[in-house]
């Protein structure tokens, strides 16, 4: 891969995460495509919702999601969605994230193009959101998000909530969807081992912006009835400056007090190299062992394991190896 | 001490820290009165002012501070005033802040009671500011203090300026008044036993908003050469948002990279019960043992001692303390 080649990171959330044969239908639409390629694939069934991760060239990504917006509005109707997960659209959320070749100004334009198009062709009204919000209170997804796809049928009338894109009218089946721009979130979830959700709503207060904690953490509680525990479920919105053990470590200082074991963690979707790296070498400092930033891919993993704790975590999840096979 | 009984702080500053007979004939307005008590006088002849600390009945202390406000009037002309600390008044600002019994939105109340006392009896134009402000740019106390006394004779014209109460055009000699309500400041030191700054400094970067960190959290590095240590000094502008037990905690956890020993933290000035009971409360979840709310200054003394590891520390510190003596 040369080092002039334009590369964008696009990740898409539908709506659906439990029904196999549909989200094959789904994922049909963007598989062997010219110029992008799937990297990751995630379904959770409690959300019912799947994460998609897709890297690659931004104009064969802004065309190769239309056939993906197109089946997602016939096979999902939100009239029948249930899931722990908060959603507004059939596709909730596009955001273009910039990896190489490309600034976040780009990105901006390639979210605007998109949006433009899902409306013309569909229907479907878009909120511009994160860096190519048009308003400051729109910047945040949850406060777009808020009131769901049945409340969003009243909100989007109020003129304070004309979409970017489109009439104040949501679609009837599909919703409405936020395209936008951001740089690289890292989606990271640690396991309580209660399914007393109110534990993990505490922690998640005492460690989020929204309430006074880090500025760069979004945070909530999620119950997972298929496996049996709770979570503290968060976006990273910038790991530079809320890296990932300093969190890890407040909540696990958190959870002392409720006497909650939290014996592990996962990463939704991919995570760049250097978010891992941050995190090992503070663990490496604290047990004074040898560091270096050039370790292997297995080696990474190998020690997010026995630091992070990370569970289902290997190669094929850190942004690098995807752009490597 | 009924539990039912409304406590306020209130903290004028006034603008003379030098004329010791000047400040005596001030204070003398607010001594021996029925409802509140000095329990701290603070002048700085550099600063050239006063830093006045007044507790008790909210009611008592909005009248109390009539007397004081007019014989600042008399008293001082800041066209002859020189100082090191910015001001725009004769006195300059006047915060409430709720100890028990009363909310923030009370504290606001007495904010604008007083501010309507204090124009319509001096003709002196009041700002309300921080969680009294009315407007986003009057939250914060320097944007409205910007220019100082000399410049808001110009500044109060623009119509952006106009005062909360009053009109137009400053008090020709004693200025203008802000006037507001906020929480309680906590001043909490976290000692570092080494001499390198550089440790304490990267410790306030992983915990100071200003770099991502908590959001009521000011931090940064200070080296005490007679103690020969550092310190990570910090204020706590919201102890209920950032218990002190999060903070002291998470900069333990950043320390252990550094291999730096943390052995003793301290209180400048005072701090609420509230403050100390919202931290006992998070070490007796963790060990299990039982806890109460109505334990005596005594034992929170004592608890505060071995959890928070507060040197220096005895009951006179306790604001509650304070009132009782």
């Amino acid at each position: 891969m040369r080092e002039t080649m334009r590369i964008v990171e696009c990740v898409p959330n539908f709506s659906e995460g439990r029904d196999k044969q549909r989200i094959e239908r789904i994922l049909d639409t963007v598989r062997n495509k010219e110029g992008f390629r799937i990297i990751n694939v995630e379904s959770d069934p409690d959300y019912n919702r799947t994460v998609l991760t897709l890297i690659g060239d931004p104009d064969a990504l802004v065309e190769g999601l239309i056939p993906l917006v197109e089946i997602c509005q016939k096979e999902i109707d939100l009239n029948h969605h249930t899931g722990q997960h908060p959603r507004m659209g059939a596709v909730d959320v596009i955001p273009f994230i910039p990896i190489s070749g490309v600034t976040m100004k780009d990105c901006v334009f390639f979210a605007n193009k998109l949006a433009q198009k899902v409306n013309s062709l569909f229907d479907i009204p878009v909120f511009l959101y994160a860096e190519a919000a048009q308003k400051d209170d729109r910047v945040a997804l949850p406060n777009i998000r808020k009131g769901e796809f049945e409340g969003m049928k009243e909100k989007i009338k109020d003129p304070h909530w004309t979409p970017d894109f489109g009439k104040n009218e949501i679609h009837p089946t599909f919703g409405c969807v936020a395209i936008g721009a951001r740089e690289f979130l890292v989606a990271f979830n640690i396991d309580c081992m209660t399914m007393d959700e109110s534990i993990p709503k505490e922690i998640s207060k005492a460690i989020r912006k929204s309430n006074g904690g880090f500025q760069y953490i979004q945070a909530g509680p999620a119950t997972l009835e298929q496996r049996g525990h709770t979570q503290v479920t968060m976006n990273i919105l910038d790991y530079k400056k809320n890296p990932m053990y300093r969190i890890f470590e407040t909540v696990q200082m958190e959870a002392k007090r409720y006497h909650v074991n939290m014996p592990s963690c996962e990463i939704v979707g991919l995570i760049p190299k250097d978010a891992l790296l941050r995190s090992l070498e503070y663990y490496h400092a604290c047990d004074q062992t040898p560091y270096s930033k050039t370790m292997s891919l297995d080696d990474i993993v190998k020690e997010a394991h026995q630091y992070l704790k990370l569970r289902d975590f290997d190669k094929s999840k850190i942004v690098e190896s995807a752009l490597e096979g």
